[in-house]
């Protein structure tokens, strides 16, 4: 991952090209570009379904592979999209039946209402030409229509530039774009029934765009893609190292981000059957690197203790200094942070849940690879980042996998194992919740006990038969299976291993620590607490009784637990759709008290204690 | 000039390079590289004080400037750079004889009084490292030292994406350096005491530029070029021309003005040992098209009637943006127009006179090719230009030329003729104020009529002999003789024609007649007026009496006219020091009415009229 080449892949018949470093797999290639490719054995070379059709550039097959294929397709070129790593610039068909259909990317969140005030207005304007008897400038015959009604404008130069030709061009019959009272675009006729926006969620996994009415506030089209950044490193730490030890690295970064913001655009764009160029205004959330990212300021600060960000004031910019393919004048705002590891995704989900407007005391938790979080408490929001650790998003745990078809969603222990997959496939892994509500389960079942030991052999005599024969004894130590081989989408058993166990007590307990130490940090207490929110693909799919039951959030009554969706996306429309709103965020972002959990000797203490699992 | 090739012109030892259009003769070539050649004949191959080195690419000298220069020199490469044209890349040697070594550029004018509020401040902040006990972020570090102050400080993403590095880079102690409360530079340590601005005056003929202390208001150092536009056509219509009908014409006009106001700004900034570095502000003032080029702004509309401007407003953009060499990303200030050819050089003006102060009814002229002027009756501002035509700058003149060493600039009539001349060289030609000087005395003395019309030589009994000496019978009419070849420095006599005549009373006429129909126009009558400010080098060498004599301006008491120097650089000086005074030129500009002469039957009833000379 850290060699300096990056060669060139076209994937066909798309005939997108995407550049990635020499070594990268075909699989993680093809995300960066926005082909999307089965993967439903995880990426193991046994499900075959990732085929893929290769002109020269890519390593030698393995053995497995070669074995998974046969002489035939070797020959012809055929490789497994997960094993087959790209050396040199290459050509790579992806027939239609290796095409992932189906992106569980969460992208719904119940909009509050508000008062849409975007500050981007449209004015038809039907001048006379000039003449002799009537030189005003051309702008400020503009500029008098707007006085008429009690309006102000302002020039923008980038537009002034080339406004004599648009009007000469047509007339004097234009429609004319300002934001904040200054210019941005003049249009050819009447163009103002068009109006929109965009609301982006900049995930470091996935990134999600809202095309949003500016006048209605009605949502016309929601669409995602994978982050390519993917390709230069699945966490954000070994992102900001591609960043700042190789040449180019951050202008890279950068480069596929905005490639897939405008790809986003243009595909919410052709869904509601409306122009880029008619989208004025846009907005954007994020974690703190991935935007500081995309607006290319130096991220050395953010791999280095104490992480501390360049700026955390919210900036907008024109979309064109961007490279963003809306309205070329048009407003990019990206959302004001809190912290290095507090970004403006964050603030995105308090300013959707009315963060201050209820007087409860309120948690919200959003998690991630890190999981954020803010107490609101006795008139102050408090917040930290908790390192979690992948394990919820399905990363280092034995068969996780994200979200998607045949993941294990949910699971049932009684006196057999009951389970139910996305989309009702043969199972082929175990997505965040599922994995929290098999920890959940096998507590109840006392297949594990409170410290995270799992029951041996030997020590299952009382179990219903069915689960005992699901307790196996490997030489990595012991595993429960969910889902036997035969039963299973990629002909291996789905199971939990040790292992597993102890990667989600680690996670659960840096974040359940990370709670705590707010709660104490705030002067509150755990009694007080009247509402958690949990946000993010994670938080909407979860079982609640099992995060309680395995101890990743407190206990407090299921009522008081909500799933908010994606809040940040709603945050990021609510900041687009109304000046108001934006304030409100840039309030809350400067009004939050940030906890540094590294010095706080209390978050140590509580980790020690929260990695254990609660007592029945 | 309508060719589209570009040659490369290199000037030794300077290394100076320049493109110019091929057929550029090398003077012309020289003067749009800042080389600046002697001319004293005016160009016409006779005094040699030109001779140049050429290596390759210019035309073959003609018969002329053989004789002048001999079969040796030509051997040997020399040319007349008055007469050699270049043709294809070349290398020309200027050798110290031939440079020029003054340049009568008026750059002084009287400041008035003005509070310094510059709207740029700079302030030592010494900051603490971040730590994990305080993770504020870069940027709210210098806020929170700017809210300690009561002051508010905004983001510039383009000084954010470097931030993190300079701060670290220098222990945290650095100089902030703000624009109307938005960050423009982070400076290493304390560099306090260096707070530059630059006013600008972007004249179609010289560029001058006046380096201020933008805490004193003291004027450091001024400095000035020819404007290198010049080799692009002399006057505005044929620089429209070039623009807007060669391809990247717009663009090389925009580029060679750029590179004067830097070369302008690195003069004066060393010759006040400072670095352009620490120039915050800049402010310019020019005509409408001199503006628009610079901006970048589409000038096809000036170039044609109704002559409408892109835009009035005044325009701030980023030094970096529009290609100057100051603090990046400092303000460059560009003052408002009233109409297309009433540019914000004459809003400096009134900006400099304290236009409404003082209750007087107030008419301003400044004459260059157009005559802009204005006038302040009964508390409105009324303005035109009149197309007065080059007469006063030399141009068009058979014995014009601009004000330099050797100009006649001053003429007395009485028994015989006694002329003086810029620095006392032998006479080698008229400027414009000893033309109308000439004129004046040439009326007084009875050798031409109110008509314009010059004795004959059989009508000139009555002058005393030493007069009618210099009046000589040509082919193409009669002359007055000024100075006797035996005296003059090139040659030859010295004189004007009755043709010369017949433009002066074309120009002084038009502008004459301007006012007039200002006057007209404002419901005033011709005694009201109580003052007259002369701007610009014309008006600041004229003797008034002369002007009055001939009918340029109108007849009124010698104390009421008021020569105001460089006015409009002046004002530029003042809306750089003072945002009242910037928010002052705007109000000015913005109440201005603009009187369009072409559709006024008053102008050309007056211009019928005042083509004549006043009875004395």
């Amino acid at each position: 991952m850290n060699d300096n080449k990056l060669v060139k892949i076209t994937f066909q018949p798309d005939g997108v090209e995407v550049f990635v470093p020499a070594g990268t797999l075909l699989s993680k290639a093809a995300a960066a570009a926005g082909v999307f490719i089965e993967s439903p054995c995880g990426g193991v070379a046994t499900c075959g379904k990732c085929r893929v059709v290769v002109s020269g550039g890519c390593d030698e097959p393995a053995a497995t592979e070669r074995k998974r294929l046969g002489d035939d397709e070797i020959a012809a070129g055929v490789r497994l999209a997960c094993q087959a790593r790209v050396l040199a610039e290459s050509k790579v068909m992806v027939p239609d039946s290796s095409r992932s259909r189906v992106q569980k990317i969460l992208s719904s969140a119940t909009l509050r209402d508000c008062v849409v005030m975007s500050g981007i207005t449209k004015t038809l304007c039907e001048m006379s030409a000039p003449n002799l008897n009537d030189e005003t400038a051309e702008f400020e015959r503009i500029e008098s229509i707007f006085a008429r009604q009690n309006r102000q404008i302002k020039p923008n130069i980038n537009v002034i530039r080339k406004l004599s030709k648009i009007l000469r061009d047509n007339d004097y019959n234009v429609t004319v774009v300002t934001h904040d009272d200054v210019l941005i675009a003049v249009e050819k006729g009447d163009t103002t029934s068009d109006c929109y926006g965009i609301a982006y969620d900049l995930g470091s996994t996935t990134i999600v765009g809202y095309l949003m009415d500016l006048y209605t506030g009605t949502e016309l089209a929601v669409s995602s893609v994978m982050n390519p950044q993917m390709v230069y490193g699945d966490d954000l730490v070994s992102r900001i190292s591609f960043a700042t030890t190789q040449q180019g690295g951050a202008e890279a970064l950068k480069a596929v981000v905005v490639d897939a913001l405008n790809r986003v655009a243009r595909e919410a764009a052709e869904a509601a059957g409306v122009s880029t160029d008619s989208i004025y205004k846009a907005t954007i959330v994020g974690n703190t690197c991935m935007t500081h990212l995309l607006l290319g300021i130096d991220v050395t600060s953010l791999g280095q203790s104490p992480y501390v960000p360049s700026v955390c004031a919210d900036i907008t910019l024109p979309a064109n200094e961007l490279g963003l393919s809306n309205c070329a004048e048009s407003p990019v705002v990206v959302l004001p942070n809190v912290a290095g590891f507090v970004g403006s995704d964050l603030v995105g989900v308090l300013l959707a849940s009315e963060w201050k407007d209820n007087g409860r005391t309120r948690l919200a938790v959003d998690i991630g690879t890190n999981g954020e979080m803010a107490l609101w408490y006795d008139g102050n929001t408090y917040s930290c980042s908790a390192a979690a650790g992948p394990a919820f998003e399905g990363a280092g745990i034995s068969c996780g996998m994200r979200g998607g078809p045949g993941a294990i969603d949910s699971v049932q222990i009684g006196e057999s194992v009951e389970i139910t997959t996305i989309q009702s496939q043969a199972p082929i892994g175990l997505c965040g919740s599922g994995l929290v509500d098999a920890i959940a389960q096998m507590l109840d079942a006392g297949i594990i006990d409170e410290t995270g030991r799992m029951l041996s052999v030997s020590q299952a005599g009382e179990l219903p038969a069915a689960l005992r024969d699901r307790l196996v004894e490997t030489e990595a130590g012991m595993e429960f299976i969910l889902a036997v081989k035969e039963e299973s989408g990629n002909g291996r058993d789905i199971s939990l291993t040790a292992m597993d166990i102890r990667r989600v007590q680690l996670a659960k307990g840096s974040i359940h620590a990370a709670i705590q130490t707010l709660i104490r940090a705030a002067g509150a207490s755990d009694d007080e607490l009247d509402e958690i929110l949990l946000a993010g693909a994670f938080g909407n799919y979860i079982r609640v009784e099992s995060a309680i039951r395995i101890g990743l959030i407190p206990s407090i009554s299921h009522e008081q637990v909500k799933s908010v969706g994606n809040a940040a996306g709603a945050g990021a429309r609510l900041a687009l759709l109304s000046e108001d709103e934006m304030a409100q965020a840039r309030e809350l972002a400067k009004s939050a008290a940030h906890l540094e959990l590294a010095v706080s000797p209390d978050y140590q203490m509580e980790l020690m204690e929260r990695m254990l699992f609660p007592l029945k």
